[in-house]
């Protein structure tokens, strides 16, 4: 990760906090923060409870974390290429269609926004918290992700941003 | 619309951007834009995904989009005059009860919170991104929509403002 | 509340707009009060429609409000120990079960985190228009808040600050 380029610009940095899980929201906040990187702002994404999901390596329907309360929330939770509709979700068949209309009108889908913003060198945080309470590791998590983090790191390097929680 | 009044402040700004289209999630919306219009605040409300059915005109049950993924998607999710609660929603029942909830107690409601945003110089914008993955077009929207643009002006435009995401 | 500590910081301040009542957003937006506050900065939380529910005194299951309709929104509503999960709520397991583990990770439970957020200085606000709506009263309200105000004088107070909406 040492061959991220570093943004000079005197417009406003974005950060955006990842809380939600929901595909329609994780992909507004990917939508936002490429199309701001893309305009030469300092974007970080950090990612909280369930944002985490889009961190969380695919694993298949073997469940993460040590006790079993953490395994059964991390079950429930699926992985990144499970993530629910806020609305109108129809058992997981609604982002598929999504996916499927943004594919039709070439509009970016979530994996490759994932890499659009590792490319644009978007920083992905993760929460120390979360990941303490939900018992998940730092090699739980792709390794796209460059820090786990504190709310008072993220708070300091976000004193020239927009905050934005999704 | 070129009789909109230019606001001058030391105020800082205040843009929304309307990605839910919960009833109430929409009313905080409008009532925190009025609220900051009201007192010399530029206000700029940018709707985006579920958001964009308060633009829509009323076509009664009449689906737009031209694609028939699109028509299903707009269908489902309805006009303005069928935005659900976030919680409580009873099938529809709530919003009515809130809104009579509402009159009783003389808080303005939906409509009248739009002709008074449009009244006190508040910008509405439609995202053009999602608008494309809709498959609606401008004259799907009502009139008092100012224009349709996309994440990197809205974020220009966002420079001195407050961004709420709600 | 006289003994409040006045907080000297050049430090971007922290206004949290509290919309919600589900469990994991408050619980978010306390997390991130607290860590602020910890690190020296003027926080804020302002709590409206759902997120009322917060500051509610337990009264068992009788209803507050004075007309008919107040009633039943509050009664369904619930108070601060029936905080719903945004995600797999479970009637009402799931906050348990997430509280479970967090206590086994020695991370502050919600009635810990208001009492941590009143002894670091942070200031509970309840929305004048929301408790206008649901027919509630000051003293329907915990002693920690601090004032009931409208949305401009949040917005004035808020000049200097973050503003983050759950």
């Amino acid at each position: 990760m040492t061959d991220k380029v570093e943004v000079k610009t005197d417009k406003k940095d974005l950060t955006i906090v990842c809380f939600s899980g929901d595909f329609d929201k994780v992909l507004a906040a990917f939508v936002m923060a490429t199309g701001a990187a893309a305009t030469n702002r300092k974007v970080t994404i950090f990612f909280t409870f369930w944002g985490l999901n889009v961190l969380k390596k695919d694993f298949g329907r073997k469940a993460l974390g040590k006790g079993i309360l953490a395994k059964v929330f991390n079950f429930l939770l699926g992985g990144r290429n499970k993530l629910p509709l806020s609305r109108l979700n129809f058992g997981g068949a609604s982002p598929d269609l999504m996916t499927s209309m943004m594919k039709k009108h070439n509009v970016a889908t979530l994996p490759e926004l994932i890499e659009a913003a590792h490319a644009l060198g978007i920083r992905l945080l993760a929460c120390e918290m979360a990941l303490h309470i939900l018992e998940l590791e730092r090699d739980d998590l792709i390794e796209e992700v460059e820090d786990v983090v504190g709310v008072a790191t993220f708070l300091n390097e976000s004193e020239n941003a927009h905050i934005i929680f999704v």
